[in-house]
């Protein structure tokens, strides 16, 4: 099988899965604990904090280890929700990862003011500094990039905006992290991502912050913010994945001509297909489109036949009937909501893999069509 | 190193390990998916949650996997705090642990009520009954056993009370999971556990409540309870250290003799050891005593150069200078506190381990009474 979901998740990188069977074995004992061996884990764990930290322009007590990014902007909307003012209001876009959007409307209820965005599918900031002087803003949060579409959004100049009138911005940098440079992150107040994106491991991730917010109570670990004992193997892992990862993203975003190309060849293989946010800066490695007929599982299960994994959209929404943020927000109807598609790659995929998956979805196009003109002559 | 702080945690068990190495490897598709493969990975989740929901008589939708028993702690209390009534109340023991009790004073405020213990550290359930008759209690929780003492609480007395008036009975159940009998565990509402305490992995652990408890908000994994992709690997690793556990329970129960022997060693090599909670039943594995003289640190460092690793008390309150609530609650002087040794065992230590754990306290006594003269020697 050819995988083109990695924006649902990464298989373990070959550094991460060796890092976290060894640390499975050797580091295993409790940090907190009063003995040597202890100590030694102790010090595995500051370093870890402090090599992350460092990487993104954060402080080693700013970056929290969490159990991924859901748990990370889940903990960003409770600390501001739980001590709102009476008319504070939060600021995001509208095609927020649902963690954000639905901890949001949780928190927050109906004092949401939506980003407006263009007709590519990008945020607008025309107007936000007036909303920023006038509103009473407790948080604006906008995601580095789409998880469905890849489009990426400029969050720089939003963490600009609201760092000169000291107003906390938080940046879900899930999508974003472990797929292109990483310098700038330390214009946000706070910013959230998960290994499992980056070829690390599941269930951890981080929240980086310089206003402290606190996630699980007692304990004492992790400066008091997220009590429970440490994950040592998984944290262990995840950086391995990060070190990784992070010397080769410039070669990675080179790949974006593998992309475009094959969008092209999709063009050519199946007239009529629509690539989303095409007109705007995407992720190198993305590509969502909505097919020319037929509904996404149709493609999905034919793909899978051919042996490709592609997904309908995020992974998050796949098992959901209706319509995803993204589809609404970017004007989709629900007829054409249903026949989307996401193709995503990571370190695996090669160029000829694209080109092959190009031609897989034309055969799966001939073959849908195939069948669907087989049945109406059953039907007659 | 003879390890004596499995109640700090556990290495990770033999087929636990294996497990979580081959799932790493083979399982880390997201079970959202709407491919084959995550299909496959969906059947293995749901099979997970099924098996271990049964062990403990629950349904298979009742069981959330947590990344632990301090967030499966912090969500109970959460969610009973954010809708909390004027008037009501939450029932504690003053020993819980403190992601119970500091989660407790967090959204509950002054509004706990302790529930009053007898001298051996056990809670007395006398008075209960009237008080759950004319309060108005959200929510009671009683851990079922100590982390410190290893002393078990009459969880299942106080299930039965809190079930009959209709009241939600949570029982914080991490260090007796994986030691003791577990089939009552279904009169209790809800319980949490950690699967590092088991021999399972790190970051892993679970809520099992009959009323459904949000977590993580966001993606509508696990029953549209805790959101974020779920660490399968993690899932599988748990699941077998708890299959591997379960059905030698009754074996390492047997091993309470090695314990008391231990004790009575101990009483003989050290005249003016106090051994915490002999009179109530314990856990086989623990045992928490306040040494004749020096601080437990110096202990801890003793034993630690002989080949021994013991702790101070909880692996949580290690690095907190003060009294821990179990000192507190069963009414040791701060000198005392500042004694308390805490040994605990599992799986890999033998009888030998434990006669021989007897004996090194006695040269560690040796060697600080000598260090002890010395230094007074040349202080003269």
């Amino acid at each position: 099988m050819v995988y083109f979901d990695n924006n649902a998740t990464t298989p373990l990188g070959a550094s991460a899965l060796h890092a976290y069977k060894t640390a499975l074995e050797q580091d295993w004992h409790n940090p907190s604990s009063p003995y040597r061996a202890s100590a030694r884990i102790r010090a595995i764990l500051d370093r870890a904090r402090s090599d992350l930290a460092k990487s993104f322009g954060f402080k080693k007590e700013e970056l929290t280890f969490t159990s991924g990014a859901t748990e990370s902007n889940n903990a960003v909307f409770a600390h501001f929700g739980k001590k709102l003012k009476p008319k504070s209001i939060c600021l995001l876009s509208p095609f927020e990862h649902s963690s954000v959007l639905e901890s949001a409307k949780n928190w927050f209820k109906d004092r949401i003011h939506y980003l407006p965005s263009d007709d590519s599918g990008v945020v607008v900031l025309d107007g936000v500094e007036k909303i920023l002087n006038e509103e009473d803003i407790s948080l604006v949060s906008l995601m580095a990039a789409n998880n469905e579409t890849g489009i990426l959004q400029p969050w720089q100049d939003m963490a600009g905006l609201c760092s000169s009138k000291g107003i906390h911005f938080h940046c879900d940098a899930t999508q974003w992290i472990g797929k292109l440079a990483f310098e700038d992150f330390s214009l946000c107040t706070s910013f959230s991502a998960s290994a499992h994106k980056f070829s690390g491991p599941k269930g951890m991730g981080w929240l980086a912050s310089k206003e402290p917010i606190q996630m699980q109570i007692g304990g004492g670990q992790e400066g008091n913010l997220r009590g429970g004992t440490e994950n040592i193997p998984g944290i262990i892992s995840m950086l391995s994945a990060w070190q990784e990862v992070k010397s080769n993203i410039a070669v990675l975003n080179d790949q974006v001509s593998w992309r475009d190309q094959f969008e092209m060849d999709l063009m050519k293989a199946m007239p009529g297909v629509k690539i989303l946010g095409s007109k705007a800066q995407r992720l190198w490695n993305t590509s969502l489109f909505v097919a020319p007929d037929y509904d996404n599982l149709s493609w999905v299960g034919k793909l899978d036949k051919i042996g490709f994994s592609v997904s309908t959209g995020s992974a998050c929404s796949t098992n959901k009937i209706g319509y995803s943020s993204i589809a609404s927000s970017m004007g989709l109807s629900k007829t054409e909501s249903s026949r989307l598609i996401r193709v995503s790659s990571y370190f695996e995929q090669t160029q000829a893999d694209w080109s092959n998956l190009a031609i897989a979805f034309g055969h799966a196009w001939e073959e849908l069509q195939s069948e669907a003109s087989r049945s109406s002559v059953i039907s007659i």
